[in-house]
């Protein structure tokens, strides 16, 4: 009965994330999901990702959180337009859905935006669930946070292209086998793209940079091809 | 229509969970709920509890995880009774619900049994919502999630009797400021009991043994005069 219900909340919500992603590409912006656990440092990522591609590549940000504006508050520093959500109006939902992500998309101008950020709930479980009309999905890992999670979290490492594995900074303060890790985000996913890198040094933020720059001109490629 | 849902699954849900509550008082064992983020530390503080606690306090185990038998081959290695759910064959669950726990506790002995720990989902949301039969809650927090997270999660912080800060051993390789962080849980909660420690050093651990036995020795007083 409870997954019926889930079954049909999840119909609705491709319904809506196909209209997004069909709005998208009318405004030509590729659209980014990035999804981790509750601190593994996806705004400060953010904030270090935003100031290398602007003014080059023009971003927005849509973010999301249960409560406060943190986040919206930090990543505005860097001059992009940024849209803040907040579940606790939607019963304090732990991901964003497609309709909640349609509403924000309308109220941000995305004319002449190369790339829209969405920065998702600090939750591995449920966003992963949640298609919101993205082109890409990025998964944030700290190394902080054990070497078993991919087997443990698995969906979230098989909807996703990209696994940034940051704080690598901290590995010499830590017992974490980064090899494991690494092998245990293959076996999951073998076809998924790793990179490790630290928010704090910047330490592998040229291959992450270059990444984004890539998927960005595959996307305008095929877009103009279509 | 989505919200009136959950509340029906709430309300079934808090219906099992006096069951359970019910079940455990009269086996006599207290319960306790850990809640936590992914890779806060949660298994390892554990591992290190069961160790101080037994043979004097006679433990008992169930853990959560939507995948894998991890925790539940490391927390088997002290001895104590283990039972893991695997929420995959729930839809993949981002949390324990009261059902679950009703089945798990019938397959495990509780005669003799003081302490029963429920390891929960790695998640700060959705556990938050689900009252499963515990007498208390404890969240596990890292140092490394960053200041915020108590305000960004505050349903969880609310629904709390401890927070453990855990690896604060990492203290001096972080830009972490711990007044901060338990100035914005005293926000949230101004009852709740803050407890620092380090499940790789033992710092602290003796406050967070002090304060189980403490909460079992008032449990079993209160039932002896009820």
């Amino acid at each position: 009965m409870e997954v019926k219900v889930l079954r049909k909340v999840l119909d609705v919500n491709d319904t809506i994330a196909e209209q997004n992603r069909h709005y998208f590409e009318k405004k030509g912006v590729f659209v980014l999901n990035v999804m981790s656990a509750p601190g593994a440092g996806k705004t400060t990522i953010l904030e270090k990702t935003l100031t290398s591609l602007m003014p080059k590549i023009k971003c927005a940000v849509i973010v999301g959180d249960i409560c406060t504006t943190n986040d919206a508050d930090r990543l505005s520093k860097s001059g992009v337009p940024v849209i803040q959500i907040n579940t606790d109006q939607f019963g304090g939902d732990c991901h964003l859905a497609a309709h909640v992500i349609q509403r924000a998309a309308s109220e941000i101008q995305l004319d002449g935006i190369d790339l829209l950020i969405i920065e998702n709930i600090g939750n591995l479980v449920c966003p992963a669930e949640f298609d919101i009309g993205e082109h890409k999905r990025v998964v944030v890992l700290s190394v902080t946070e054990g070497e078993d999670k991919p087997v443990k979290y698995p969906l979230m490492f098989r909807v996703c292209h990209t696994a940034l594995i940051n704080k690598i900074d901290l590995l010499p303060y830590l017992d974490a086998d980064i090899q494991l890790l690494r092998n245990n985000i293959a076996q999951i996913n073998p076809e998924i793209n790793q990179i490790e890198l630290s928010a704090k040094t910047g330490i592998g933020f040229k291959e992450w940079i270059t990444w984004i720059e890539d998927q960005i001109k595959l996307y305008q490629k095929t877009r103009n091809c279509a």
